[in-house]
């Protein structure tokens, strides 16, 4: 694996870049914007949802729901993802195995380590930014 | 957001490395060091504390007073930042917006997560390095 | 401290990613592959192991017994290593600094915060990637 060459380095740094933008959206409530980070037919395939999550539309919807529950729980949560793997493919998409740690903070309370897990995409470029057109999250230790 | 850019890429990486160079200063108790990337002027507001350290003099006071606590606890810290979302102002400066977590480790004990925050720097550059010209930490669950 | 500059910020995402591929290499079990990201005269020194590990083989043949332990017991492990402090050496090596914290999840069961440790490396470059020459690990609140 020739990880130092610079084409994998700018790649992988950019992932997490984006990443980390990314899911400061949705800690911060703004699903729609958060769901925009994923192509018009993304699918977002968790271990915790019955079945994947197709379309922008649809990945909103679930990421709203979920949201107003924490919201009306007063936790903060605060997603980490991390140790970003990234691969170019051959199709012109990248492939990116991370890891994603999920803590949460309730309101005057201490924060809790909830959920570790993997996290595999399919990124694609479009106009400038990145956008997630797969995503797979399998919880450790259940999935 | 272009968040693949090499700017934006550049950016945000170097801005992690630096992080990583100033906390790892002051989880080592080199508090003027750590002090030292801080702009003269600058200005450190946590919610934690009364009201603002102004200067960097009266940031290194109260982050030492702070670490001989920790030293006399025998307690050892980590900071981590991550998930950093940098992006650069018209005027010069960098915004980075990232979250922080704070780890506490007691002598033959096992490490506690202490803190979930978010920081919100303005940063400069001064003869080739970052300097914090303000920073405001923000603990999740409480502030 | 010229955080800023492309080469370090460069070399720092590099190291980076390079953690990332390899930390993952050892918690899907692939301990071959894992201590193939030593040097042949690779040494792992860690505050609980009593003495240094010597030579590749003896790495991957240390890892390898961990790693059996782990998955009989059915507990997932995820290295986070982070917070990197890279630094080019004169004699064409790496030294980085980083934190690695270390989490288990049992089958069906919540994460744990297991270690935090900091991880002392000199990385050298071979064909395209890089090599662990040194490790010192040493475990926050112990060693």
């Amino acid at each position: 694996m020739s990880i130092d060459t610079d084409t994998t380095t700018r790649l992988t740094a950019s992932v997490q870049a984006f990443y980390a933008a990314q899911m400061q959206l949705l800690d911060a409530g703004r699903v729609e914007a958060w769901a925009g980070t994923f192509t018009e037919d993304g699918v977002f395939a968790a271990g915790g949802i019955p079945e994947p999550a197709r379309g922008r539309s649809t990945i909103e919807a679930g990421a709203r729901g979920v949201a107003e529950q924490f919201d009306r729980a007063g936790i903060t949560r605060r997603h980490w993802l991390g140790m970003v793997d990234a691969q170019p493919q051959d199709d012109g998409t990248v492939r990116a195995r991370s890891y994603a740690l999920v803590y949460e903070i309730p309101e005057g309370g201490d924060p809790i380590l909830r959920r570790s897990t993997t996290c595999d995409d399919v990124l694609v470029q479009d106009s400038g930014s990145w956008l997630v057109r797969h995503r797979t999250v399998v919880r450790d230790g259940l999935d």
